[in-house]
């Protein structure tokens, strides 16, 4: 505690004597990710000069009709459309069973045309069905969300080569690399633990060479922690959690919480927040991620990123095998 | 730097009105890997008279003739006899080529009789062959060593059922409990990100709810990690690198490094040191492990441990279709 004392208090000092500080750079998912998909544009391109006909294939494979899920996929659609990715919407009925889903995933894993399988969650299914078990038939190099045990094992040892990585902790990667920041050596906290963020945020950080600290919902001394990360990513799911007054000065802050709270002043009675208090926040960081616009509009763009990545692949096999 | 300071002259004021402090409680390896093995051959007995004739299978596949690996094999096959697991070593020459190596892995996994097969490493082929593959070859239920990257997915993500946890770190967690420290909430450092001790060993402390800071080479500030640790457990493989003074008071340590150093009092000119100079860090301690005779001998006393586990496992399967 008198470590986080001192250290505010000499951060209070200097902020008296140095005069009001200015606001962090805000770094843009929106024009980061507008950047990632003229990139694969040119990618895709590419391709069909190197190979007339060939185009990345995607297919997303849906359970049930949860009005969430369709629209996530539509959004997906409709960027991969604009890259030039052949994308499928396979839709089954919430009356699938487990095994009429795995029979689904084999026929896709089974097709050579289709280079990204991604199936939707959560799964809308009557039966219960084992979500992990679906998600582990998918074949590893297919694996465009990068959810299946292989891809989590090869990323969790820093097997990173052949690697597809979990679209959501890539994007923040990128938001990163943006800044000019280097990783190395930082130290960087990731608040949260789930497969889909936290868990491979880490690891991506890690293998970046990160000092990396992991927190979640049983560690007690929270502001201690984020006191002292370089590198704040926070993906706990959970209101405005992280408070400006927390973070060291200069700290590069990438918000991944997509939450909505209460607000009259809104038409429809609610707006949308991250996990950090953003005006305070704002305030104290380097550099800061907005909510929305932020981590937000990169999971797509690093989902259609894998789907190329894969599909160059296949397309270099195929033409090194002539 | 404040902190630390700041930090170390409390402690160091309260040692010198304290009075002289007790030395840390000596955990010890070789008591708790006994333990191990004698409940491990109760299991086995408790297996024989639930199905008469039913033996653990254990097969340990060398490649070359490696005298590190001839001798580690032979404590595992000793181990082995002495809990009453089948255990049988199988040796390819050193002209073995990476697809004869992985029909052996084949073979194994489709033997019904056994339950585990580890693939001793490193792999002294003549050829150069692709040890991850081979690895990733062994069936994920048979995968004792726990090596595999679907095995390493699971436990990253918290997967923990049906997972085989790596030999090392899942001994260091056994000494852990032997404490009676309890891990959830506690802020634990690793130092080392190796595939076998630092990635699994911060998996499983994060996975027992610690708050985990994984520390590596690229580390700048490590004396000031590590000050911060109630659980510490160094891999880094550097002799003496953590010091006393860099402990936090009563801190739990567990030191995996098996590091020789000259030594001319010695008959053999050299001596086995940890990763941690024992003989500060046991003034400043909590609890700690020797080397030798801490961390070493849980290793193999783990891998006999999976054995069982897996041919439990096989035992309820076959009982419960009948």
């Amino acid at each position: 505690m008198l470590s986080l004392a001192a250290r505010l208090l000499c951060l209070r000092v200097s902020g008296c004597c140095g005069g009001s500080r200015s606001m962090a750079t805000v770094v843009s998912g929106n024009k980061t990710s507008k950047l990632v998909r003229e990139r694969l544009q040119g990618d895709v391109l590419r391709m069909q000069v190197q190979a007339p006909g060939f185009r990345p294939g995607l297919v997303v494979l849906q359970v049930g009709d949860r009005d969430d899920s369709n629209l996530y996929i539509s959004s997906k659609m409709r960027a991969a459309a604009e890259i030039g990715i052949d994308a499928r919407h396979v839709r089954l009925p919430r009356s699938a069973t487990e095994a009429e889903v795995l029979r689904s995933v084999q026929a896709v894993n089974q097709n050579p045309a289709v280079h990204g399988l991604i199936v939707q969650l959560p799964l809308d299914a009557a039966e219960p069905i084992d979500t992990q078990n679906v998600i582990d038939a998918i074949a590893p190099a297919k694996d465009v969300d990068g959810l299946t045990s292989v891809n989590a094992g090869r990323l969790s040892r820093g097997e990173l080569a052949g690697c597809l990585l979990p679209c959501t902790p890539s994007g923040c990667m990128e938001l990163i690399r943006q800044t000019g920041v280097s990783v190395a050596g930082k130290h960087a906290v990731v608040i949260g633990r789930s497969k889909i963020v936290g868990a491979p945020m880490r690891d991506l950080l890690l293998w970046s060479h990160a000092t990396v600290t992991s927190c979640h919902s049983r560690t007690h001394d929270l502001p201690e922690q984020v006191s002292r990360a370089d590198i704040l990513v926070a993906a706990a799911g959970k209101a405005e959690l992280v408070r400006g007054e927390w973070l060291k000065e200069g700290a590069l802050v990438i918000d991944c919480g997509i939450n909505h709270v209460a607000d009259e002043t809104k038409p429809s009675g609610k707006r949308l927040v991250g996990d950090v208090h953003y005006a305070s926040a704002n305030q104290r960081a380097g550099y800061i991620t907005p909510v929305p616009g932020g981590v937000g509009p990169m999971t797509v763009a690093m989902l259609m990123e894998n789907t190329v990545q894969s599909a160059w692949r296949v397309l270099q096999q195929s033409q090194a095998g002539r």
